[in-house]
């Protein structure tokens, strides 16, 4: 973790802790350079770290304007589903419902990066939180990895972490498009709900650290059990709204 | 814009061209400063701005992997229903259904930063695209700017817009929860989709520049007409996964 990255980490505890109220300011840069014994360069990276995820505002004057304190999930805690329920104090459980090779499809090569009839698997699972199902996951994993994912329990509580442990892979970075569905037959059997009725829909890419693509999935929520949460500014937008295609 | 935020953009540009093509590498910090005429340090916040978007990895040696090209919408295309309507080529149009000032609830006075009680404007509004009614908008608007909100015309294109060409008001911060619930009797006849049928729920927190909470609102889109795209990073994550409320 570089420098500016830890002073952004430290300077995140303080919001949450409330050393620095929302509503109020920061230190000047010049202050937090002495307090974290850094350059004001790197403090200004740090600074603008927390800018970048909407901690903060952007400069008034030589002080930002705090704007958030709660404290957002971490890149791993969102990725693994596991992670996730463990730190908000859930049990997660899942399993297997089906996984298979095949030749993925040209819109997946694209996503993948891999050639189109390129061998991937196909993983289906459903996830629960306290024993309730929760969450349909259809994953499709590219050549690469299918071999680590295979040798995985059935029953593994973290996917993620299995991986990183087995394999030493990093989940990195993620592309995700969320909406609305209804529920198919097959869904609504599993997730004990009703056909036709909502459904949140999360379809991501996620990339290893050297920005390799992993794995693409297509994971439905059944509605209230799962909301997701973004900040955005006019300095750091990763929010973005698309029209639905068709069909 | 700081001069970081300038070469950010420009950088942006160049990879939205192709110039820095994904899975590729941008060029040493030494190399963008003198193509930008900065310092690296300046290069080097522009370029952490990046980052932070998800447009590139995290450094690998002295360069940076690029991950990403797609423009991603400005703040104000995103939050303007119309701004980003035009943005892509469609025609938007809306309606006020309801406009009437009230107490503001607790829960409301805890987002709008207000005292309990105080007087808010509730406005409800129908959005369409191209015509086709899409979402419909329940906004709760902080006191001190309803006069300016009352001024508009009903059927006003961008509210976004009319409230910045009237008073100035510039939205700054968001704080989005995104979950999907059942349509209601109400929304149903307005959406024209059958009641229980799939609506993408987006609950906003709109921020001015200096932090002061302007709105909140409860938006509801047809299913199928809208999606949200969020890039993350484990070097900025500003996407989180709550567990749902009941109710």
């Amino acid at each position: 973790m570089a420098r500016y990255e830890q002073i952004a980490g430290d300077l995140r505890d303080a919001i949450v802790r409330g050393d620095y109220p929302i509503g109020g300011r920061l230190p000047s840069e010049a202050d937090l350079a002495v307090r974290h014994s850094a350059s004001r360069g790197t403090v200004r990276q740090a600074v603008a770290l927390l800018a970048a995820e909407g901690l903060v505002g952007s400069r008034q004057g030589a002080r930002r304007i705090v704007l958030g304190s709660e404290r957002s999930q971490s890149f791993t805690e969102l990725h693994s589903f596991a992670q996730w329920a463990r730190s908000m104090g859930y049990r997660a459980s899942g399993s297997v419902l089906s996984s298979r090779r095949r030749p993925c499809a040209p819109a997946e090569a694209v996503r993948l990066s891999v050639e189109p009839g390129e061998e991937v698997l196909d993983v289906r699972r459903l996830r629960r939180l306290d024993g309730e199902p929760v969450l349909v996951e259809h994953t499709v994993y590219a050549g690469w990895i299918a071999p680590a994912v295979e040798r995985l329990d059935p029953e593994c509580e973290s996917v993620t972490q299995e991986l990183y442990e087995s394999v030493g892979l990093v989940f990195a970075y993620g592309e995700h498009l969320i909406d609305a569905v209804a529920a198919g037959a097959g869904e609504a059997r599993l997730l004990g709900v009703r056909r036709g009725s909502p459904l949140l829909r999360q379809r991501r890419t996620t990339t290893s650290q050297e920005g390799r693509p992993v794995e693409c999935s297509d994971d439905r929520y059944r509605a209230g059990s799962v909301t997701f949460s973004i900040r955005n500014s006019t300095a750091a937008n990763p929010l973005g709204r698309r029209a639905g295609e068709p069909g």
